[in-house]
């Protein structure tokens, strides 16, 4: 592994993400990385929902996590007749895909996928049900990967060399295939990061990747974007999305929305990239999850706030497509307000893991 | 002292702010405060501008430390000749007033009020001229707080019964006096805070007078404006300002800029709090300090980003006058592009402590 390609090839390892082997899932704890690696290991599919649920893995970790997780219920209801396995796994797929409210359309592509898969296996006879979810899991998660690097090469194309960029979250696999692309070539690229409280992604885990595949990476406060795109020359405002709604909706981390309106005000373009969700026709099928209140009331561990003060903690927030110059597709650059061009050539199978 | 009163009483007691007597200057911790009360004491003037670099204090307090500062340089040079000490006091307002870049030119009316009463003192025979200066100060101090009081009146005429009022950072006496008008006229008002990273002036301290004053307050990270905004029904942001260009641009803490961009996308009025700073007649006379910018890559003491990152702290922002509804003067609110009406009318002194 190349020096400088730490901080993705970890990521795109799916043994670092997710794992299912022999009875256990295996999630890296994205809350301690990259201070620690360490890993949660969940022995049911609902310790897996639970880990999703305190927020052990993010970006598109959770996609795969809950693809172990369908492996791990298979294995275990393995002692059941046929009808019995499929029965619980359907439970399965819907109780995962309920893990967290604002991505179930996509959550449940992936149990459904995986569902799909098992009924496959058991219809076959396969006798190891849990590893035929994993291995189907591993290509999809390529067919994902070889998707995204196509993404990275449309995002890469939009940055000058020696231009400027601003990230929100993180969204390492999109993130590190954009660099890779402008190190393959040689672009030189500063990488601006809002650190994206409470839970400091931005700062913890965007940076490191920018900062390992050898990028000049700043940490700013969220309080900053505007200032740092006034005064610093940013070039574009780039993120990936929880979810883009088929009339151009854009779900993702809170912080997105008003960033991109700080960038139309500023004349700097915002680029989201990623693919319709079919699950979400338009913005009103959208339902913002309110974590934990008590987690904006506290910093690294650390209480910031008085007694009696109270909290709130949306964890997503929605743009508009207005708001947005382009979303950077596997196929090409699209406007939001025509995501439907996108829709009529797209390949993406229902049950593909899309992004 | 009323229980509800207790965040803003003890913010007005010049004691609780910053304190000359005996030859030492007491300044609250604002760092700590309010989970811990604690004084930071200084010896020397010098040890009073440390302690301003090291942000002791914080909205008006360093202004009151300022004037105690040339209190105790008095003290300090209390055994030379009259001519002597009118040279080193010249001296030291000049290294107060520069304690920090972007407000040498109020810091400047400060220490230049204190050098004008040095002067009287030492003409008439004052023995004790530390002392004249303190309670000079207090006299300053008192009226400004009239002056303070008007304008929380003129704030509190702004918001509707039920209201909600979205903040940014601390600014005790303005906030305190508008929510004790509110109080006094019967009026229930949601307050919003947005915590203000990397020192979380507003979770510690805003959110703090909002509460002990008896008002509902929500504490949100930075990135949460807008979407609040939107989503709560924020009747008016508020703020007040480390400067006032006489062309009607805003210097305040970072994030301002950003929140009024939002506020104006999202129709939200935006209303900044004092008076024309005729020290800044345009924006290009503003310096904006650049902090260590490794303030940014922590939290609340704990490191948040990765070795090799790097980090940038601008400490305040500039506002333009297209994106303010009203400046809130003590004369009442005018626009931010017609401030040479209140100065044509307004009796403020050139040393007086303007807000």
């Amino acid at each position: 592994m190349e020096r400088a390609d730490k901080g993705l090839a970890f990521m795109l390892q799916y043994e670092n993400v997710a794992w299912y082997d022999s009875g256990e899932v295996r999630i890296l704890d994205r809350r301690v990385y990259p201070r620690k690696v360490e890993f949660v290991t969940c022995r049911t599919y609902e310790e897996v929902v639970q880990a999703l649920r305190d927020m052990v893995t993010q970006s598109t970790g959770p996609f795969t996590a809950a693809a172990m997780a369908m492996a791990l219920a298979a294995y275990q209801c393995r002692d059941r007749n046929a009808a019995q396995q499929l029965a619980y796994l359907e439970h399965a797929a819907d109780v995962i895909a309920h893990a967290r409210p604002t991505t179930v359309g996509r959550m449940a592509r992936i149990t459904g996928g995986c569902l799909e898969a098992a009924r496959e296996a058991i219809a076959n006879g396969e006798r190891d049900v849990a590893t035929y979810i994993r291995d189907f899991t591993v290509r999809t998660n390529n067919r994902r990967y070889s998707r995204v690097g196509q993404m990275g090469k449309h995002l890469a194309a939009l940055i000058p060399d020696g231009g400027a960029v601003m990230t929100q979250c993180f969204s390492e696999t999109i993130l590190g295939m954009m660099l890779r692309e402008c190190r393959e070539q040689g672009k030189k690229v500063r990488m601006f990061c809002p650190e994206t409280r409470p839970f400091f992604q931005g700062a913890r885990l965007t940076a490191t990747v920018c900062h390992d595949m050898g990028f000049d990476v700043t940490v700013i406060t969220d309080n900053m974007p505007a200032y740092v795109m006034q005064r610093e020359g940013i070039d574009l405002f780039t993120c990936a999305a929880d979810a883009i709604c088929c009339d151009g909706h854009v779900v993702n981390k809170v912080g997105t929305f008003q960033i991109s309106i700080a960038a139309n005000y500023l004349g700097v373009p915002v680029y989201v990239s990623g693919v319709p969700d079919q699950g979400h026709p338009t913005v009103d099928c959208v339902h913002i999850e309110l974590r934990n209140p008590a987690e904006t009331l506290e910093a690294m561990g650390v209480k910031t706030a008085a007694d009696g003060v109270k909290g709130y903690y949306p964890a997503f927030d929605i743009t508009p497509p207005q708001l947005i110059t382009g979303i950077v597709t596997d196929l090409g650059v699209y406007s939001p307000l025509e995501l439907d061009k996108y829709l009529a050539v797209s390949e993406i199978g229902p049950y593909e893991m899309v992004v």
